[in-house]
């Protein structure tokens, strides 16, 4: 049961979201400008970054979510985001991809463990320094939302097929940018 | 020397500002809202619970500015601000304040760390359920701000008078509100 009264039936962060209007704005800015805005990272690889790092903050709705729409930018790839979250080094993804994985599970651990080392890692890999920027951002950003949506203790749905429409929607829309969103999933969903 | 190659002479989360502009805009917004936007938490209450998990998160940039903001609301009382990074319980501090830095606290080490007895302490000291979101709100944005500002190891200057005049500006234009908010310090002011 979630620690403050929120709207019924709006799972993870998106009762807080319908609270919270005023905040709801900025956050869901954040997300499109660091997940689907133009980038030389794709949205595929911009969401396994955020899936990572909600895995290691050990937040499920965050971690599913947006498993659930990296997987839908893989055309479906599942099996790769459980993959990248239980052992990045041995998928098959790039270096740079890897590199920047690594600095993304620093910044999650705090700012300053990620060295000097770290970064030379990933422009050896041919990384940006934009691409760095952005992965450290989005690292620091699922800091925020893990803790947000499980430090007010929001419900989370266990069925899958609930995470992949959402998804499908994020995907193809953009965040906060379709109406239903934040639409109530059906009570029978949330648990009594 | 920053991660990667920033405008010089712009501090703290300032030179990353100047650098994302597409990601700028949101954070700043997020601050506003959070931290300047009418609530029945004052605004040198919100800036102490931001000064007290930057601390947590020994970020120096970010304790150091929104500790400057937190006392240019108090009238100068820069010894509270320290006190409450120090032992907070140990303040003048209403016990509804205490309540909330004690959650904050919580969400600072994860947000599953939040209990629900937490919740009930900051209840019956009278806190509101918006309170209680905002300041687990607060807490979850200072845990990405402070990894942003360390995580690409950005320069913060050592002159408490910086911060000062920055927190004056802050505290009297708003978050991203005034021009020279991303101005850069002399050049003497940044070390070689």
């Amino acid at each position: 049961m979630p620690h403050i009264a929120l709207p019924e039936g709006f799972p993870g962060i998106a009762g807080l979201m319908a609270y919270r209007p005023l905040t709801a704005k900025p956050l869901n800015e954040l997300a499109q400008a660091l997940l689907q805005s133009p980038n030389s990272l794709s949205p595929a690889e911009r969401e396994l970054i955020a899936t990572y790092v909600s895995s290691q903050n050990d937040c499920f709705y965050c971690q599913t979510i947006h498993g659930a729409v990296a997987a839908h930018h893989l055309g479906g790839n599942q099996q790769l985001v459980d993959a990248v979250k239980q052992d990045f080094l041995a998928t098959d993804l790039s270096d740079k991809m890897k590199a920047l994985l690594a600095i993304a599970g620093k910044v999650q651990l705090g700012g300053r463990y990620v060295t000097a080392e770290d970064i030379e890692q990933a422009r050896l890999a041919d990384a940006t320094d934009q691409e760095i920027h952005d992965t450290v951002l989005i690292a620091a950003a699922f800091c925020m939302y893990n803790r947000y949506v499980d430090g007010l203790a929001t419900w989370a749905p266990q069925q899958m097929a609930i995470y992949q429409e959402r998804a499908k929607n994020i995907a193809e829309k953009g965040y906060g940018q379709f109406p239903n969103q934040y639409s109530a999933n059906k009570p029978s969903d949330e648990p009594k």
